[in-house]
C-alpha cells in the first residue's frame, strides 16, 4: 500500500541480499518511518515479541521468513531438529496468534522429507515467499467480497457516507498488504463509495490511533479517531453503519479472538442492530478449538504498557508515566467475541455465518 | 479523605479569608498535588470547564460557591438579574452534569425573596456550605447502604476477595468527600471486608488511571489499573464480582448518563451476569427527563484531548502527541446506559431498582 505515494509491503527481502529481511518497525509509527533489517533468528524473535511487527498475517509471514533464516543458521546435520527448535522459539513469542503456529507448521511440513540443508534453505525461502504472497492475495480477495457489503449499505443509505467502525489495526500493516478488515474499506474507497472510518484508538498500544489512522491517511480514506469508550455511544445514535474487525484466532465454531476490547464493541453492535463483521484469511482459523472463551490462550502483557505511553514531544519520541508510579496494571492483550455476536466472517473464499456449519461449508476439506 | 495521611475535602473556604475558595487542581494528579485559589466567577467557570474540578457532586458544590462569589461581584441594584446571568454562565460550562443546574437553581430559589445584597451574600454562602456538607453526608450514607451489597457478595465468596470494577472517577475527588461509587468501597475496606478494585483507566482524560488510582492508593485500598478495553474479558473469566459506577445525570426512569464507556461495561456485565450498580446522591436525578438516550445532552469535547496526553517525564509534566498530527478525533464525554442494564441505584435513601417505580418509591415527593 501507499507510504508517501510509494508502494510498500510490510515485509520483503532486501534488494541485492535476499538473506536479509526488511520490515517496517511499527513502534515508531506514525511519527517516524523506520525500516529495520532482520538477519538472525534472535532478530526475528525480538521483532515479533516486542511488536516491531504485529498483526495476524504479518506475524505469520515473519515467522515464515524466520524459519528460512533459521535454516541459514542450522548445522548441516541435525538441521531438522534445529528448525523444530527455531519453530518453538518463534511460536512462543506471541501465544494467541494462530498464524505463527500455522506458518511454522507449514515450513516444517515442507521440509520433512528433504535430506540436504541446501534444499531446506531453498524450500523454506520459497515457502516464506509463498506465505507472504498468499497473505496479500487472500487479503485482496477479502476486499473483493467485503466491498459488496459496504456497497449494499451505501445503497440503503441512498448514497450517503457509509460509517464503518474498526478496532485495533487489521490493516495492511497487520498483514503483508491490503489488510483484512481494511481490504473492503480500501476497495470501497477506491471504487468511489463514500465512506468514513471511526478508528478506535485501541489502548494500551494504540494500534488504531497510531497505525490504522496513519495508513488510512496515507491512502486518503476519511477517518476520525475515537477513544475505545466512544463506540457504544456512536452506535446508540446511529453514527455507525457497520463494524469490521480482524482476528488473531477464530475457532471453527466462529468464536473470534481479537485485540482486547473487540468483545465490548460486538456487544454494543448487537444491542443496536449494527452489523458486526470479522475479516480473516483462512490461516487464522484454529481447526482444533471449539469454545473460544474457554480454550484460546490470552496473552498477558506487561503492566508497563498501560502505565507508560510514547508520543511526540518537541520533535522527539518521549515516554510519559500516566498513573501513580506504584500502581499495578493488568494488560490482557486479547478477548474472545462469542460467535453469537458476529454477523458474518469475510474470508478469501467468500462470506459465511460465524458458525461451524457456515465455516465448514466454505472449507469442506476441514470436515472430520 | 486521605492525602498523605491528612484529611481533605475537595473544596473549602480558605483559612482566614472565606471570600476565597480553595480546590485541588485535579489536572496535575497523580503526579503533583496542587491547591488553587478561586476568587472570581471567571475563575470558577474556567475551573469547571477546564476540569480543574470535575465529577457530579463536586461540580455542583463548586457552582454553589461560584454563585456566592457571584454575589460578591454583583451590583447593589439588579443583583438578582446579575446572579441569573452568573448561573447561566456556570451552567453552560458542562452541559451534561445536572448537579450544576441543580446547585444554581437552589441558590436562585434561596434568594428570590431577599431584598438586600448583603442578605444575598450571606444566604448564598450558607447555601453553598449546605450543598457541600449535604454532598459529603449523602455520599457517606451511600456508603452505608452500598457496603451491604459488598458484604453479601463477600459471604457468597466464602470470604474471598470481592473484585469490584469501576469506571472513571466517582470517588471523593468527584464529590466533596467519600465519593459515590467509592463510598461503599471505602466503607467495605474500613470494615475489614477484603476487596480489590479494577480501575478502568477511562480514556481520554484518564480519570481512573490518574484520580481513582491515586485516591484508592492514598486510602490503602488494593487496586489494579486496566485499559477500558479489558473489562469485558475480565467479566467473561469471572474476575469481576460487581461493578459500581457514578453518574452525571440519571433520569427518573433510571437511564444513567455517565462517563463515556460506561454503557459498554454495563453491556458486558449484563452478558456475564455481573451485578451493575450506580451510586448517586439524589441531586443527580433529572426529574424532567424520561428517555436518557434521546433526551440527555452529551457534551462533545475537543479532539485535542484524544490526540495529546499529559504524563510524567524526567520529573516534569509533558504533553505528547499520540496520533498523526493531521488526524481528526471525536470526543463525546458521556454515554447513556439504559435502565434495563442497571441492577440497582444506591442513593442516600437506600437502594432501589433503576425504574420509575423504584425511584419514585424512594422519592415519593417527586410523584406528579
Amino acid at each position: 500500500m501507499n507510504v508517501n505515494g510509494e508502494h510498500y509491503r510490510t515485509i520483503w527481502t532486501k534488494e541485492g541480499d535476499d538473506k536479509v529481511i526488511q520490515i517496517i518497525d511499527q513502534r515508531s509509527l506514525p511519527h517516524e518511518f523506520v525500516i529495520e533489517d532482520l538477519r538472525s533468528v534472535d532478530d526475528f524473535c525480538v521483532a515479533i515479541k516486542d511488536m516491531h511487527v504485529r498483526g495476524a498475517g504479518l506475524i505469520g509471514a515473519t515467522a515464515g521468513y524466520g524459519m528460512n533464516v533459521g535454516a541459514l543458521e542450522a548445522p548441516v546435520n541435525e538441521f531438522y531438529d534445529f528448525l523444530v527448535d527455531v519453530g518453538e522459539r518463534l511460536k512462543s513469542t506471541r501465544p494467541t496468534a494462530v498464524n505463527l503456529q500455522w506458518a511454522v507448521e507449514r515450513q516444517l511440513n515442507g521440509i520433512k522429507f528433504l535430506s540436504s540443508l541446501d534444499e531446506v534453505v531453498e524450500a523454506t525461502f520459497k515457502t516464506a515467499k509463498a506465505i507472504a504472497d498468499e497473505d496479500a492475495d487472500y487479503c485482496r480477495r477479502i476486499g473483493d467480497y467485503g466491498v459488496k457489503i459496504i456497497e449494499e449499505i451505501g445503497k440503503r443509505n441512498n448514497g450517503d457516507v457509509v460509517n464503518i467502525l474498526t478496532h485495533c489495526n487489521a490493516g495492511w500493516l497487520a498483514f503483508v498488504d491490503y489488510g483484512s478488515a481494511t481490504a473492503p474499506i480500501y476497495a470501497a474507497h477506491d471504487s468511489g463509495i463514500p465512506i468514513h472510518v471511526w478508528v478506535d484508538e485501541t489502548r494500551p498500544r494504540n494500534q488504531g490511533a497510531r497505525l490504522t489512522a496513519w495508513e488510512l491517511g496515507q491512502h486518503g480514506v476519511p477517518y476520525t479517531i475515537i477513544p475505545d469508550n466512544a463506540g457504544g455511544h456512536l452506535m446508540q445514535h446511529s453514527e455507525v453503519d457497520m463494524c469490521i474487525v480482524g482476528t488473531d484466532r477464530t475457532t471453527y465454531t466462529g468464536d473470534v479472538a481479537n485485540k482486547i476490547g473487540t468483545y465490548l464493541k460486538a456487544l454494543a453492535a448487537k444491542d443496536n442492530g449494527v452489523p458486526f463483521y470479522v475479516a480473516l484469511p483462512s490461516s487464522t482459523f484454529d481447526w482444533t478449538k471449539r469454545d473460544g472463551v474457554k480454550e484460546i490462550p490470552v496473552e498477558e502483557r506487561g503492566g508497563e504498557e498501560v502505565k507508560y505511553i510514547q508520543g511526540l514531544h518537541e520533535g522527539g519520541l518521549k515516554k510519559v508515566l500516566l498513573t501513580p508510579q506504584e500502581s499495578n496494571a493488568a494488560n490482557p492483550a486479547f478477548d474472545v467475541t462469542p460467535a453469537r455476536l458476529v454477523t458474518g466472517l469475510i474470508t478469501e473464499r467468500g462470506i459465511c455465518e460465524a458458525s461451524e456449519e457456515g465455516i465448514l461449508n466454505l472449507y469442506p476439506e476441514k470436515r472430520k
